[in-house]
């Protein structure tokens, strides 16, 4: 038996979406986040998929997450904004913020907001690909939960801090490069953990500060904060580059956490039970005031064909450009996505603590 | 014997100066560039000091740079800026751009430029920390060579394309990460191959493709394009995170060639002998426009002291903060700095054969 079952893209929409209103959330903010991971779903990406909506809901009733919270401007002027999400559910806020920055990127060429008090809002990737639409660059991240070690240090202060930059092309498929910052981000452990599998080095270390292979005992240590946690991406040691990996989360820290007056590092989650303060930065950038858009394009395509069309190392068949597999499996997904079964029990399990009936 | 000999840092400037006076340049330029140089070799990284000059001063020779080159702006708005360097030398017109866009960023809170048909720039963060004297966040970034393999691909078709970002503090030392975005520049295998150490498997590929120990042999492929490279940051594989590096690498391709309408991937210096269009890629952000500069830098100072004050991996002593290392050399060496004897050797050379006396 299959572990997976495709399910109606349009039943799965209505499910997600009451669920949330019957959390609290509105109609519109409701939509807005299950979008946001059916999209997830719709491109592979399950751990940030639908599989999420019992955090989400949970997150609700704990009160990390306040289901009506609007977000507010704090600060604007014509290409910069602050706001705060109040403590609202990710999605809904990065959404808006995005959609505020694309204007101001249409307006004044550059449009760049800082977003605090806010949660998880998924796949960065849906942000940055909204500017795609419009024909401009765009840019999404966010800080997290501190699960990465600096270098040569135990202790995780750092969040997974993934990056994503999206941007157009003319015939190819758009570039759209979504990455945590670390080696790889806490739910390829939790895969590895339930298929028995050990972990490459590159991955974690365990409550000394070393590398090791058993994901079992990092996602314990990481939880009870015993020491140790997931590796900036280039390693343990400065020889393989992991302080580049850890200069890019700090990065991350210093333009979404320290830039918006919300929190960073270590005091992201920093008390359980209370809101988590995420926060995000959200970025448009307009071609146009640089080069044309069809020269742009056009550069894009060439490039994009120059590595495409390049030689292959000895025993691989083909090299890929970043966003492209995603956009593969998207393409396949449109109307029915394929969800694990232990998926749709799960989020059908919430349904029926919330009253709300599954039609798949 | 000593193998590297402590020179005054003033009769250094006097005579990299003239030498680049000497070769066409204009005093102001040869000014500027020395100070890249030189900054370089206070902060440790002796690739990128007067170590350079020859390679310089021989490209003005062969016509891959024009000594009395000036920039132009080929379009401007109130946040942006497109120019080209008219194949001059990378450092003029860099640090031109970079005092261009922090004027912008003063005035209109973000100031953004590409630059096409530039050189070989120096170090990166020479013009990210340009934005520091202002308490301005500064980025830069640059392509170049192409000698960096894509995933899977075993043609080097991206530069080591470094990215560099500065942000102010208030009681620690500032931030400066400055990084190429493959796991080591070509220097470190050119260091190895002269001492006859085999390197780590993370840093580059053998003409089949695969990770090899050889650093003669990858120098020896890539300069005779035979195939193999220098690997992204993260590694052969995308199990270690290769893909990553590899998504920098691009979006630095994006930013900078592609956005200034220059050369990009492959085309950067792509026919010998002929201007090489290195492009890059300058940017100032003002902090103001988002939260005080007082909050921006005590929250600075806050992670840098929760990171530097955490527990150590076994067997570690310290953690580091991204440009701490180099702040601390250039500390101890405002007024002499150390040179490699056969560095002194080969600029003296240079000098000679300019016409300019060294005095060291």
């Amino acid at each position: 038996m299959a572990d997976f079952t495709k399910v109606k893209v349009s039943d799965l929409e209505k499910f997600v979406t009451e669920c949330f209103e019957k959390s609290g959330m509105s109609n519109e903010d409701s939509k807005i986040t299950t979008d946001v991971l059916i999209e997830s779903d719709k491109r592979g990406i399950a751990s940030h998929g639908v599989a999420r909506l019992k955090r989400y809901t949970d997150g609700i009733k704990n009160g990390i997450m306040i289901p009506d919270a609007d977000y507010e401007i704090i600060k604007e002027t014509p290409n910069t904004l602050v706001i705060t999400g109040n403590d609202g559910l990710g999605q809904p806020v990065s959404y808006k913020t995005m959609k505020l920055v694309i204007e101001k990127a249409k307006k004044n060429n550059i449009g760049f907001a800082t977003v605090r008090n806010s949660n998880h809002y998924g796949i960065a990737g849906y942000y940055s690909m909204m500017a795609l639409q419009e024909n401009l660059l765009g840019i999404s991240t966010t800080n997290s939960f501190p699960l990465v070690v600096p270098t040569f240090g135990k202790d995780a202060l750092l969040g997974t801090n993934p990056i994503s930059v999206a941007a157009p092309t003319s015939k190819e498929r758009p570039f759209v490069v979504d990455m945590a910052t670390s080696t790889v981000p806490r739910g390829k452990l939790e895969v590895y953990d339930r298929r028995g599998k050990p972990i490459p080095e590159a991955w974690a270390t365990d409550s000394k500060g070393h590398p090791t292979t058993d994901p079992g005992l990092v996602l314990k240590n990481v939880k009870e904060k015993l020491g140790g946690g997931l590796l900036p991406v280039g390693g343990v040691v400065e020889e393989t580059g992991g302080h580049k990996g850890y200069g890019m989360a700090m990065i991350v820290e210093i333009f979404t956490g320290i830039l918006s007056g919300g929190a960073f590092g270590p005091n992201v989650y920093g008390i359980p039970n209370t809101p988590a303060n995420v926060c995000h930065f959200f970025g448009a950038i307009n071609i146009e005031a640089f080069i044309s858009l069809d020269e742009f394009t056009k550069s894009m395509d060439s490039i994009i064909r120059a590595l495409l069309d390049s030689k292959k190392a000895e025993g691989q068949d083909r090299i890929y450009i970043h966003g492209e597999k995603e956009f593969i499996l998207a393409d396949q997904q449109q109307e029915y996505v394929k969800l694990f079964n232990r998926v749709i029990e799960n989020i059908k399990e919430v349904g029926e603590s919330l009253g709300v009936e599954a039609n798949f």
